[in-house]
């Protein structure tokens, strides 16, 4: 059937004809045997220059320099790597961020850190986290073992799944009890960008520490982490950093309370001096203090291939073309889903959008299977739910047509 | 000048011709640069298949079948490879293993696990962590701050640091009091090999749960966890599994002790059902409840190679070039190096050494600068040690009289 082009802002070749970012598609690993991919939320494509990366690291740094590379670069490479990410998308100073571990174990590191030393305090009267209830999994699972563990109490805020955590929300449950807010900056499901400086503001009115996750923002959201006074923040380097599956987690700390924070994991790597090797563990001065064990290095190769890009393009710009796509998802959905009901979770306001567009539909896992078999690859998320996630890299906007125009077929197909 | 031959003991080139696992030599990225590599026990070579392996996944696995790659083999990866690791050199049967994480993370999450089962058990007087004095700086330092928080008292064995922990000395410091015993199967100083299974029944006697440090015997010496009745054990992948720097590790938790133990680090890749995504951790069945964050993937590639090469070989056949290599360096350092004083730390008997032979002068510090400017690579330990790391499939015995050779003429040019 013939889909009628109802005005000049549905159509996808001219949007990539006028598109300044364009060619950076052809950095990326051709998808030969992809159609349409849609998942650089959770799952951001190589890039060709990574494939020598790889080739050069196997035989250099370690087939030859060996060890030797240790001291090279590999012992600062955390840190290096850190400040350019610090750089590149979260618009803080060198010195506070750091890469190590998973998403998950580097927030169990920062949240025992904020909370041990509030109880360590006069503040011991602070025994309170504040979380919310559509937060990631991890997030949520997490900060309930350390509450039993230390004795915390969760004070869960009801935000509504289909948006994400208010300045207001998060006003009413803060006071003088609360040691610790965790949220998340992007909603998983949503896509809803929360007000990391004002929520900020309000929980350092009322005493507390914010933990900012920002798996979903990081890469694709030009973020301001020092003027807005955050004090901690993670996030995950496999999603618009394209670090390749599982790649090492990034946090930060903001460099006024590195002195005053201790993490838990105490290994070698985190000590004042890595090869005294002697008795009693001193944690060392600044962000180093928060690593635990040996660096990842094989995983904290491919992202640096995306930071080049990043850095190239400029975080601005992606943003405008991420605000671009998934502007152009609100057309296309329209478009060509409404007929069936689908509905669009994910705000329309500019400032309230991530880089993914969730929309939802009964038969949306059935769909999504579907399309997988057919190489278009978007993400389901229960119960109905299908992101289509942007990375403004790597997408262009006739690609996101052709992954639209397929989940229309398969709706059509199931009638 | 001339070294004369004392017996053919000595004679390298014979001792590699009649090596039956010569030819594994070959299977390892070319040293272009590098005239002797005598620290694969800090970091195993990279294998050739590795260059092609990881080739294939940026394409393939990551570059194409992306997200699908996690339901097709990503998910259980952490599993699959830990049954292989199990199977190959720990004498276990599968399901027991897991890899994730560093060996600092995995050793934090089961030394919680082990002592929380015995606080909130009827044994809750357990309140002791024994562990030795020349261990490992991450071993120590984290039982050091786990005992802090926890509320618990360490019971220091103060071993010959030229040795290591021997069966008397946990028999005297184990009792009604002791929840878990922490040691290293290899000395990562002397080379010293604890007698698990003895140090276990001891251990096991007194009532206590014993985890055991595989770092330096993992792909070298075959062991029999089962057999001997290990209750946990953690090892890296970065030295004789050749995974890389910084490959994640991998831990086995007997299946008789998995239904008791719970970690502290709840994550949603350890969750009874991970896309369900509801409220409320519930901890996997068996050994997934061991894993936190998203699976390290691309950390895990490079072992697989080292593992199909260990396979092929055999780990007895493995061991026995490990002690053939050891030996070797024995009788090396003696004809070319006792006239310098050069001391041996390492035990000659052969159950009692592992794969690495430490060896001692007061000039070891400036020799291994020089020698490494040489592209000869050996390891340097504080304060006054040479390790030569010798990994049985990687490592000649040309190559170790090569490197032993260079310390020689070092020592002499400091005369």
């Amino acid at each position: 059937m013939t889909i009628s082009i109802s005005s000049s802002k549905h159509d996808s070749a001219a949007l990539d004809a006028a598109d300044p970012l364009a060619a950076y598609v052809d950095l990326f690993v051709p998808g030969e045997h992809v159609v349409s991919y849609l998942d650089g939320n959770s799952l951001g494509r190589p890039l060709l220059a990574t494939r020598a990366r790889f080739d050069d690291f196997i035989v250099g740094d370690w087939g030859n320099r060996l060890i030797r590379s240790w001291d090279e670069q590999w012992m600062s490479l955390p840190l290096d790597l850190g400040d350019r990410i610090a750089a590149i998308t979260l618009g803080a100073a060198a010195g506070q961020t750091v890469v190590a571990d998973s998403t998950t174990v580097m927030l169990y590191k920062f949240v025992r850190a904020a909370v041990d030393a509030r109880l360590a305090s006069s503040d011991a009267s602070r025994s309170e986290i504040v979380v919310d209830v559509a937060n990631f999994p991890t997030d949520r699972y997490l900060v309930e073992g350390i509450a039993a563990e230390r004795g915390l109490t969760l004070r869960w805020i009801e935000v509504d799944p289909d948006r994400g955590v208010t300045v207001e929300q998060v006003t009413d449950v803060v006071g003088d009890r609360t040691a610790l807010v965790l949220l998340s900056h992007v909603d998983y499901r949503s896509g809803y960008v929360a007000d990391i400086p004002a929520i900020t503001a309000v929980a350092h009115e009322a005493g507390a520490l914010v933990l900012w996750d920002l798996c979903h923002s990081a890469g694709v959201i030009p973020m301001q982490l020092d003027e807005w006074g955050v004090d901690l923040a993670v996030g995950c380097s496999y999603k618009y950093l394209n670090g390749g599956p599982g790649a090492p987690a990034f946090g930060y700390v903001a460099a006024r309370l590195q002195g005053e924070l201790v993490q838990p994991i105490q290994g070698w790597m985190g000590a004042a001096d890595v090869f005294a090797m002697g008795p009693g563990y001193r944690p060392a001065e600044g962000m180093r203090r928060f690593i635990s064990g040996t660096p990842p290095v094989v995983g904290m190769l491919a992202m640096q291939d995306m930071l080049d890009a990043i850095e190239s393009a400029g975080i601005e710009a992606i943003r405008a073309k991420s605000l671009a796509l998934t502007s152009h998802a609100f057309d296309l959905v329209e478009e060509l889903l409404s007929e069936f009901g689908v509905g669009v979770v994910t705000p329309r306001e500019e400032a309230r959008r991530g880089s993914h567009v969730t929309i939802t539909h009964p038969e949306f896992r059935a769909v999504t299977q579907t399309l997988w078999a057919q190489d278009v690859i978007p993400d389901f998320r229960n119960p109905d739910g299908i992101r289509l996630g942007l990375s403004p890299l790597s997408t262009s906007f006739a690609e996101l047509r052709v992954g639209v125009e397929a989940i229309r077929t398969a709706l059509l197909a199931l009638r």
